[in-house]
Parts: structure tokens; C-alpha cells; sequence
């Protein structure tokens, strides 16, 4: 990437052997300054990496700090030899500085961003809150470079793929009306309708359906989408999703398609995704892996003995369902880190976790032995598969929060084994989902739409199952969709559905809902209206773009990928938003419209 | 654009000679319908374009209708000679149906969406309100999927040329702090830190000036935007702009970068831009075209009289300026029409609008010439460059709004003379900008962000011009600044500056613009604390893409290239946005949150 501009003629990087005794200007910042026998080293870094800059005149070098900008002409030589650096590509050379011009001071920083600490732990890292305060320090350190840059390169890569496959991008408002996706929406005064609000979209889910009825049949758009959550570790107020929609298609396609767009987001950053993923249907990612987001980089699945148990005197065990799960070699964990296992359950709101360990001779201790009977004590170690010096993990209890823990209890086990290898990716498909679960799921953290005792498992507008589109209402229950998860790595990370596309089939699914015609009407009437046009079959799949952005880049947190995002409680630390605003500014609002005094 | 699906082996206009004699399945719209001699036929549409599809058996053609969205199993074969249909990619062959499967109805459509309307008049559409209300099926219509299309081929082609130039693509956030670019904020109000809010941006610009310091170098982003205006025609609250911004360079290389973009972006339409493209000071602009966007499609430069008139016995004429463009064949326009321009020059809140005619015999006619000398009759024809036959409009009064008149009236005379052809495209540069302008400019839509006569004539982070770098805030009324606008065919199609990097360049100029030490701090402290730790020098551009497109698209307004834009007053007539929320809603956002109340 030679670009040459006003303040340079090359990059950093650009200056190799092959420029051995030309003349070069460069641009950029001062990475590092070593002085040795009265010359000047300084690591000059421009956004390609770094080149050895050479200073042998005192009065040239001494204004020269770390991160200071500057501009360098000077003359390309071999370096002497045994000072080469492999590490660098610009290793075996130097410039030899003939002029300098400072562009740019730079009082001393917070915190060092020098690309020589790269290497070096990041526990140096200041807290987030600072980082983030001087956010444009934090994103000058290397490895942020990558992120950002990765995530452009996967964001080219997805839009070069979905290209070929023939979408349109289009990009939807982001001042909407308030639609019903489960979450609170941001909203937003208008102030020329005074009382009135916009909200912000959580997803562009009814406007990509109406691009569908418009015929465009073939939607792409990484869509900002927004939602007013209370805060949690890795949640952003607003955030971004690779949004695809598709007509004349069923699950099968957008699957195909899907695959070939993450197969090529991978291959940006060099890895191959070996296609077709693996499909699990849900009920069995339930009962393998305790999730319907299974981690698949390890095996050790869970363990039913809701049978083997089916006669135990334990009444803890007298449930409907009982899991365990192995812990390979736990038999020599000390007593107080099983009891620090409990805490752990406890913070996860289970009561505890019931756990045996069979010793080197043996023997089955731990507090749960004693309570079995001799049968279930002899035939434990063959049914859960154990060895001697193996422990294994009990839940018992309702089936779906059983396994949720028991799952939670694998994928730890599994980290403290060092298991969780971020250079791995083990993908599958989450495949026949229920259409609806109950309102009082503890594991929902969306809210009910209706008034009913059934909400959506994906959302109000997917499409039941064929076998299930003429009874779906007579047995919500056990009514199955045709919706599908993308999971890499225990981490949901995108998701879809073949839409509804017909007003009767919405109707029926909104009454199970119990969203009454006049709510319905109120909220989404312009759906319901358009369906009557010729709206096509449709169907579609949203990625979490900064959860697979940070994937890709084994970044811990999704904050990671994201340039500016926010801390906790929506604020951020570099700009001070948000802040109260002018009295004036309030008043042109509209919020304190009051439409009685404006009758008189 | 094979992409075989579960509903089709083709789209339709795949279907081509080489097909013939094969089976093919294929989904979409009935376009139209005609019934000939027993048999039906269907022109079925689908996003390639149309195919005739053939009915023979009745039973088969009785339930579709317009607009049904239906699934046909046929075979293609040669239509009969004579049948052929040239307009058409398919018209040669035609499909024999043997299944067709309604997959949707539709009932009877507010308005027509055919493609066989396409060459007829547009005049059939229904008004605004009812295209945006039922916008899915305005969208239907092949000029706005065009329209659709066509701005995605550009932001590909726009892309696909940006990553050429080494541009990283970064997102930054739309829920900011109030940053003072002028125009009123949207806001937000943040329900974690009740009392406070978001604004949404009305420009990336200070984000962007960050990336720059931390490192980004060349940085691109399709930003969307959000100013809270009164409504005018043309104008949408939320708007699209493609912002670049770029390390260690000058304006030259910006242009030069922009003019590949533009370059790219047109081609992607097949047309090819010459660059470099001109370059027009922005005084010779106002001098020559009164304007600073002039309309370069056609010549008639204003003339001006200044001199010509200094000895004027006309007191309107003794003025600071005066000026006149010439009305080629005006002579014979009617008594009423040049009644009708009076008219027209006063909505634009000008007195009227002087003229003279050169009549057939050489005799000078209309109410001016009688005011006029001897003199100054005599040689006016030569003075203006007028023939027999041609009339003239004077302006008079201070340079710019005289100016400004008449660059109005230079382009109103081109448009009646159909010289506005949207398929011919004249770019320049507009370059050599005052650094600030008057806070009283009358054509100043922005409000001014300090408390002194002088505002920014782009923004407040402009760089002045070299040769002013040390003097500018001694003589503000002439200072200069490193910006530069792009204009097409009279538009504005974006524009740009160097920015300033060095926090005293910055303090200087926001001490010329009234803004306090503690204000500064207030509403952009966070950038003047960046500059202190080494940032590059930087400049950039941003393109109004809504503009852009219609350019490119020769539509009428920016509403034909914006999927679901909002009508006047911010108004979605489509979804009802803006509503009203619920009382709970409004709790939530915390906008009545009483600090007083809380300390009790």
C-alpha cells in the first residue's frame, strides 16, 4: 500500500531492501526512542507498522518524545550487520534521518500504547473506564489496530460474497415507530408533532419484510439496531447486525447462503469453515449440551439418569429430570474448591451441586454417596462413564433448568481445563425450535408481547413448521417453527426464520399470542395491511455482527471491536454522554407539550 | 443471476432462447394479464425483469389476478412468429404453463404498479402521501427498483474504490453527546441516567477526527445523520453521507482521492467523469454564476455593470453592485410573463426584477430604459452582449444577495429553455473559501454556534489556509480556509476541509467565533484533549449520498432514492411515526425525573 501523499512518499513498511540507498519521506508517530553511543533509534509507526528511523545529529533527536508526530526525510540503508530484527518486515534496513519536522507534541500518556508492549501482557492495561475515556490512545495500541481493521475486512467480505449471490443493500430508517420485538425501545421527541415519539428500531424486522413485499427480493444491510436494556457485561445499547433477507426461499436456502457469507467472513481473516455445518436440533442441544448454544470445540456431554435414578431412595433425585456431567480427573480437587463450585452454583440461582468423586481405590465419596442406595452406588461409575479419579456432577430437578446448569457446568469445566481454545471454531446450526415457550420461562430475558401464557420463541412473525401451519394453535405447546440459530463456539451468533407471509396464518399466531386484532392493528397494522398485496414467501437471518466480529478476533469483550462503544449503564467515559440538556433545548423537544393547555 | 431456490430453477429472465424445449419453474408477480382467443396470458414478474408465461387450460387461469404472487411449472418454447416482443430480454420465447400454484393474492391495488406502465406518463401516480403510505407497493414500481438498485451498485462501486485506496470502514455511534454543528439535535433520553440525554449525530465529525489521532490513517463510513429541522422540500430528518477522512495529507490529495471515488461511483452507471475535475474559486464563483454550487451544464455567465453604471442617473443602479444576465430571445416573452418573474424574484424575497428587451429594430424597451442615460443605452447591448431580439435581468444592491439573484435567475432562464439535461453531468470544485462568514448572512440556514459576528463558514474545525495560519482571527473578514465543495449540475454533492490539529490553531478560532474557554470545554473539551497527545495533521470530505444518488439517478427528489423516507413534518405515513407512548413508556425514559424529588 504505497500511497504517496503531502507528508510521505512511502509507508513504514514499504521501506525494504529494495529501497536500500533511495531517498523516502515518512509520516508518523514516535512508537519508541532508544539512545545508544550518542545516536538516536526511534521506531517510527504509521498504521502499517514500524521502520527504524536513524538520527546521528543531538540537535535533530532532542525534541523527540514518544508519540510525538513527525515527518521524516532521510535515506534507506542496509543495517549493520547482526542488528537485523526478524520480528519487523522493515528488519534488515533503516532510514538514515537527513531532516525532521514535528507536526504534532504529545504531553506524556495516561498509558503506553507503544507496539513494543505487544508482546508483553496486557495486564498493564489501565481500567476500561480509562481506556475508554482516552479511547483514541486505546485504539492506537496494536492490537486494537487489528480489530478495527479486521472488522472492515470481514465487513468487505461479507458484502463482496453476498454480492455474488445477488443482494441489494438498502438501508432502513432509524427513526421508526415503536414495534413489538421484546425489548424497551430508545425513544425520541419529535418536535414537530409535539407529544409525539419516534423510537429507535431494535431490528429493521417489519421494514425488511415490507422490502420483501416490494419485491427486492434480495435484502442485505449491516443495520444499526438498538435496545434499552438494563446493563449487562458485553451488552451495548445499540449495536450492529449483518441483516439478510431472501424471497422465494425456505430454510434450506438461507442456510446455504448463510454458509457461504460466514464461510467467506472466516476465509478474510485465513481460517476454512468446512461446509455443511453440523445441524443439532434444539431438543437435542438441550439434552447434550445443557444449551441451545452448544460449545462444541469438546465433547463430555451431559448424562441422562433420569432412568438410572428412576427408583432411588435420595429425594433429591426423586425428580423429573436428573443430568450429570463428568469432570474428568476431578477425584483430586481439593474439598474447598468443590465447595467453591457451589458458591458458583448458588450465583447461577441453582440451590447447589451435587457431586461425587470416585476415588483411585474405588471408592465413591463426596456429600451425595451416602445418600444412594448400593445398586445405584455399584453401577454409577459405568453409567456416567467414569473412571477412578474422576468426579461427575449432579442436577436434578425440572428437565430445562436441570440441563441449563448441567450445561453451564460443562462449558466451565471445560475453560479450567484450558479447553476454550480462541483459534478454534466449531460451528453448527440450531435447528427445529418450538414456535412458542411459555411467558414465565425463567431463561427469557425478553418480555411478553401479549397477554397470553405463550410468546414467541424467535419473534411474532415466524413462520410454524410445515407439519404444524393448520393446528400450531391447538397445541402451542409442542407447535414447531421453521427458525434456525447460527452457534459457533457456545455463542449465539445470528439467528433467522421463514417469516409469515400470509394475514390469516398472522392472525392465528398473534391471537395465540393474545394480542388482541385492535393491538395488533395499532402496532404492526401496516404489516398486516401490506400482506395483502402479493407479499412473496420470505425468510432471513441476522448476524450479531459484534459478537462475530469479536469471534473472529478472539477478543474477550464485543467492546473490543467496537471504536467507541459504551460503559456500563450506557455512558461513555471520552465524550460524557449522556448529559442533561439546555432548558431551551428541552422546550423545543416537546416532551412537556401538554395538548390541554394548547385547547384553551 | 441463476440462484436456483425452493420455488424456482429460474428467474425470469433467464428464460432466453438457449432454454427452450426445457422445463423451468419460476416464481413471481402477474404483472398483467390478457386473455386472447381462450388462452391466457401472464406477464409474470419477478426482480430480473418480465416473461410471458401461457395459459391454456381455464381452470388454470381463472383465480390470478394483478399483483397475485404465484409459482409456475412450464416449458419454454419459441413464440409463434410474429409474436415477438423486442422490448423485452425474453420477447422471443414464452413459457407453457403446467402447474401454476397461487402462493399469495392480492387484493385490488390502491394504484398501479405494472411494468406496463413504465414508458407512460408518471402523472398517474397518486400524490405523496398515498405512494409513501402503501410505499412496499410504490417500491414495485420498476423506476424506484431502479432507483433501489442503483444506489446499492453505488455504495458497492464507492466501496469496491475506497478499499483500493487503502480506507479501513469504521461504525461509530449514533447515540452521542450534542456536538454544535449548527443544527438543532435530535435527542434521546437516557433511562439509566435519568435527567440526561443522547443526541444522535448530526455528523460523524469529531468521531472521525479521533480515529484520526488514534491512528487510523484512512478511515470511510456510510454515516447516517440526523438534523432536527423545520421541514422544506428535499430535506430529510434523517439523511445518509459517505464520510472519509485521511491522515498526513493536504487538500490535494483529497481531491484527488474524491475524484476516484466519484469517478467510480458514476461508472458504476456507465458513465465516465473527466478529471481532473475543474476547479472554481468560490468568489469567481458567486462573480460569474451567483452561486456557490454553480450550474456548469450551460454558459450565460453573469455580467457585471458595477463600472458600466458608476455615473447612473438611476438611483435604483447607484449601488455597490450591480449585475445582469442575459434572457436569450427574451424579447418576445409576453407583458405577463415578465410580470410573472416580478412575482417569482419577490417569493425569493428580492424587491423585483429589473429588465430591459433589445427589440427587433434595436429599440430598448421595458420599464428600465427609460431611467437609463443616453449613454448608458447606447451601449448596453455591447456592455451585456445582447443581440436583437434579447432582453436582460438586473440586479442591484449589495454584491452577494444581488448576486444570488441573479445566479437564481441564470438557472430559472436555462431550466425554461430545457437546458437542464439530468443525463448530462457537470462537476467542479468550488475551492478558496472565507474561513467565516457574517452570523447575519441572510442565506445562512445554520445557526451560529458562539456569541460573535463571526460563524464558521464550513465548521469550527476547519484549518485556515496557510498563509493565514498566523493571521486569521486579526482580519476574520478575509481569512481563507483549506476547504473545498463538489458540486454537480448545481448541487451541492458534499464538501470538506483540512482540519485543524493543534489545540492553539483550534483555541484561536473558536475565540474569533465567540465560543468561551469553559463552553469549549463543555461541548467538545474531549477533542482539544486529544490534540494534546500527538495528532496527525488530517483532512477529509463527505458526499450527501441521498443527493448523490438522484444526481446519478436523475430523479426529482431524494425521496425517490430513499426506501421509506419521511413525508413533511417528519411524518411516516406509512407506520404512523411519530405516536404517542404509553404513560409507562414515558416513566421509563426518565424525561420527567424531578433531581429535587429524588434528594428528599
Amino acid at each position: 500500500m504505497s500511497q504517496q501523499t503531502a507528508y510521505r512518499t512511502h509507508h513504514a513498511t514499504d521501506v525494504t531492501e529494495v529501497l536500500v540507498g533511495e531517498h523516502v519521506t515518512l509520516a508518523g508517530w514516535v512508537d519508541r526512542r532508544r539512545d545508544h553511543g550518542g545516536v538516536a533509534f526511534i521506531d517510527l509507526r504509521d498504521n502499517t507498522g514500524l521502520v527504524q528511523v536513524v538520527i546521528n545529529e543531538e540537535e535533530m533527536a532532542r525534541p523527540l518524545r514518544s508519540e510525538y508526530v513527525i515527518e521524516v526525510d532521510g535515506k534507506v540503508r542496509q543495517r549493520p550487520e547482526g542488528n537485523e530484527n526478524d520480528h519487523l518486515a522493515t528488519g534488515k534496513v533503516e532510514v538514515v534521518a537527513e531532516k525532521i519536522r514535528v507536526l504534532a507534541k504529545s504531553d506524556a500518556l495516561p498509558f503506553q500504547v507503544s507496539t513494543a508492549l505487544e508482546n508483553e501482557s496486557e495486564n498493564k492495561l489501565p481500567g476500561e473506564d480509562v481506556r475508554l475515556k482516552y479511547r483514541y490512545l486505546d485504539l492506537r495500541r496494536p492490537a486494537m489496530q487489528r480489530n478495527i481493521k479486521l472488522r472492515s475486512d470481514m465487513m468487505r467480505a461479507a458484502r463482496t460474497e453476498l454480492d455474488k449471490l445477488g443482494f441489494t443493500e438498502v438501508e432502513t430508517p432509524t427513526m421508526i415507530k415503536s414495534t413489538p420485538e421484546g425489548a424497551r425501545d430508545f425513544v425520541v421527541p419529535a418536535r414537530l408533532v409535539p407529544g409525539s415519539w419516534y423510537a429507535l428500531p431494535q431490528s429493521p424486522q417489519l421494514l425488511k419484510q415490507l422490502l420483501m413485499v416490494a419485491g427486492v427480493e434480495r435484502y442485505y444491510q449491516f443495520a444499526r439496531c438498538y435496545r434499552d436494556e438494563d446493563f449487562r457485561a458485553d451488552r451495548q445499547p445499540e449495536f450492529t447486525q449483518l441483516d439478510m433477507e431472501m424471497s422465494f426461499v425456505d430454510q434450506e436456502d438461507v442456510i446455504a447462503m448463510a454458509e457461504q457469507v460466514i464461510k467467506a467472513i472466516w476465509k478474510a481473516d485465513g481460517y476454512d469453515i468446512e461446509t455443511p455445518i453440523r445441524r443439532i436440533p434444539w431438543q437435542e442441544a438441550m439434552d447434550k449440551y445443557g444449551s441451545d448454544k452448544p460449545d462444541l470445540r469438546f465433547g463430555n456431554e451431559l448424562i441422562e439418569l433420569t432412568d438410572y435414578f428412576k427408583n432411588t431412595p435420595f429425594r433429591v433425585f426423586q425428580a423429573p429430570y436428573v443430568g450429570a456431567v463428568l469432570f474428568k480427573g476431578g477425584a483430586s480437587t481439593p474439598r474447598r474448591q468443590f465447595d467453591a463450585w457451589q458458591d458458583w452454583a448458588k450465583q447461577r440461582g441453582a440451590k447447589g451441586l451435587a457431586y461425587v468423586v470416585f476415588g483411585e481405590n474405588g471408592e465413591l465419596k463426596g456429600p451425595v454417596a451416602k445418600n444412594l442406595s448400593g445398586e445405584e452406588r455399584n453401577g454409577l461409575k459405568e453409567a456416567v462413564g467414569a473412571e477412578d479419579g474422576d468426579a461427575v456432577f449432579f442436577a436434578a430437578g425440572a428437565r430445562e433448568s436441570s440441563q441449563l446448569l448441567l450445561g453451564a457446568v460443562r462449558v466451565e469445566l471445560a475453560n479450567r481445563a484450558g479447553l476454550l481454545d480462541p483459534k478454534k471454531f466449531a460451528f453448527c446450526w440450531v435447528v427445529d425450535f418450538p414456535l412458542f415457550k411459555r411467558t414465565d420461562d425463567p431463561d427469557d430475558d425478553d418480555v411478553a408481547v401479549g397477554h397470553s401464557k405463550w410468546t414467541s420463541m424467535h419473534h411474532p412473525f415466524t413462520m410454524p413448521s410445515k407439519d404444524w401451519i393448520d393446528t400450531f394453535d391447538e397445541d402451542p405447546e409442542h407447535a414447531m417453527s421453521d427458525s434456525y440459530d447460527i452457534v459457533c463456539n457456545g455463542n449465539e451468533m445470528g439467528g433467522g426464520s421463514v417469516r409469515i407471509h400470509r394475514d390469516d396464518i398472522q392472525d392465528r399466531v398473534l391471537n395465540v399470542l393474545g394480542i388482541t386484532p385492535q393491538e395488533a392493528q395499532d402496532k404492526f397494522g401496516f404489516l398486516l395491511e401490506a400482506f395483502k398485496y402479493g407479499a412473496p414467501p420470505h425468510a432471513g437471518i441476522a448476524l450479531g455482527w459484534d459478537r462475530t466480529v469479536a469471534l473472529l478476533a478472539g477478543a474477550d469483550s464485543i467492546r473490543d471491536v467496537i471504536a467507541f462503544p459504551k460503559a456500563g449503564g450506557g455512558r461513555d467515559p471520552l465524550t460524557g454522554a449522556p448529559a442533561p440538556i439546555s432548558d431551551e433545548q428541552r422546550a423545543e423537544t416537546g416532551v412537556d407539550y401538554d395538548p390541554e393547555e394548547d385547547e384553551d
